[in-house]
């Protein structure tokens, strides 16, 4: 029965994750978030990867064919002072510097962790929502369809863009994305932008639990830029993908570059003749690789 | 012979990646960028994922393990009429809107595909060396240690820095990473950055041949920030990394997080009790755990 279900919803085994709660344990707890469950730890050493695991139960057996655990690490390293992590980090004024119509330039005045007050220059879109809600998402498309031979057979490819970028001054090569509209979910724009910009038509329900990712930030350096990563599943029997019409909006010229995650992603990113990748997708598709390579080191 | 190699760097068999030189088709030739070696398309469809694939024979055989293809899509995409491919995009100017010590707002003039004049906001490091040098190094820590019943007990764990970042507004989860220094390689600002962030000593040699990425690009729609991402081996039998010490800039505090990428490595960034994931790290244990998925489907 466990085939079936699958079968039918053209999702290949590995959709069925387990999942875990841990505590993370961490130094200290940041007053401004107050939504952090962090713990202080007042131990003169701070082990890295400690976790304790426990499993949620709040999904059904179904998720529940892989289990997942962290390696406890058998390093201490210890960064801080006690005298460190009795003062927070807290954040004093953000002052505009310049601004454009779609960017501004701020110097933010925080004091760090041992009170010294600092400054810090950042950039922030004048569309920005809020400092809780993602600017925008990043959708990781997975083209599929079943095989004549059966599950085996299974195509497994995704969706990249090609577009004239000004900043790099050259066309790069991302996942599609987009920015969140108002009232609008994470789901419902990573849906839109892909049917806007490949023509596709994709959906978020079937893939489960790690559809939408928690907000992630882009260059936490630079900028305060926050997107979340939504996984699409797209069926390529589905009639609407037999001839997929991308809907660009005036001016932008996108062209859409289909490719197998199957064998040799990142050797063709890495390729002299090909855009510029972005560092997401090139993080992705090295993982990817190594991902692969785990599985052969367990045999 | 092979076998004994790969033991005595304690490297797993995956680090033995084929290569390929393969022809990237695409519709524009860029002007500005003259070292693409892109070429002009007039058919009035364009493939998507149409690859020709030549072995570049310049790597000895021990690369050879894995050969690699790209599949060639079924479906055909073209968003941009004949007329579009005719003009290029070229870029005009570029004038400071602000300036802080350490970044500038700018807004770039440039003419898109179809000769209409645009302009475009972005934010710029005040120390971007140029435009053809990346900013920064990502580097990715691969530490491995001999098991006690050979290679299938190997460890394969990776290092993250946590770190206030002040434009969030909170710590967050990174790969260790950082500027690299006027006349300095991506590899040895890896190497430094490494040591200084996380203590550990690491070396780039003995991981070939995708150890330095090309420049990619970290959010080429706000700015024109660039880094290479850096694969680094960590022999945890080093005598330097039994106790690793970090040598923090002053101001600096960084956590180390010693992670498993064999088990829940996505499952632990999408955790509330997290920091904030970095969209690369995000997306590479995405790409881990769909690699990992992928050998099972072809099972």
């Amino acid at each position: 029965m466990t085939t079936n279900y699958r079968r039918r919803l053209l999702l290949p085994p590995f959709f069925y994750f387990a999942t875990s709660t841990r505590s993370f344990s961490a130094p200290l707890k940041f007053q401004f978030r107050p939504q952090f469950s962090w713990t202080n730890n007042n131990s003169s050493t701070q082990r890295v990867g400690q976790f304790s695991n426990t499993n949620s139960g709040i999904l059904s057996n179904c998720h529940r064919r892989f289990t997942t655990s962290i390696s406890e690490s058998s390093n201490d390293i210890n960064n801080m002072s006690d005298d460190d992590k009795t003062s927070l980090p807290s954040i004093e004024s953000s002052a505009v510097v310049g601004k454009t119509k779609w960017l501004e330039l701020r110097t933010m005045t925080y004091k760090d962790q041992e009170g010294k007050e600092r400054q810090w220059d950042y950039a922030t879109r004048t569309t920005k929502q809020s400092v809780d809600k993602a600017d925008a998402v990043i959708i990781i498309p997975l083209l599929q369809k079943k095989g004549t031979a059966g599950e085996e057979d299974l195509i497994l490819d995704t969706l990249l863009v090609e577009q004239f970028r000004p900043p790099v001054r050259q066309p790069t090569l991302e996942f599609p994305a987009g920015l969140i509209d108002k009232d609008e979910t994470p789901e419902s724009a990573a849906l839109r932008e892909l049917k806007e910009e490949t023509g596709y038509v994709g959906s978020t329900a079937t893939v489960m639990p790690t559809t939408v990712s928690r907000i992630v930030c882009m260059s936490p350096g630079l900028a305060d830029e926050t997107v979340q990563v939504v996984l699409v599943h797209v069926d390529l029997d589905h009639p609407d993908n037999v001839n997929p019409q991308a809907q660009p909006d005036a001016g932008e010229h996108i062209t859409v570059r289909r490719v197998s995650l199957k064998d040799g992603f990142q050797t063709m990113l890495d390729e002299e003749s090909s855009p510029m990748a972005i560092q997401g997708l090139y993080l992705f598709a090295m993982g990817l690789e190594i991902g692969k390579k785990i599985n052969k080191m367990k045999k």
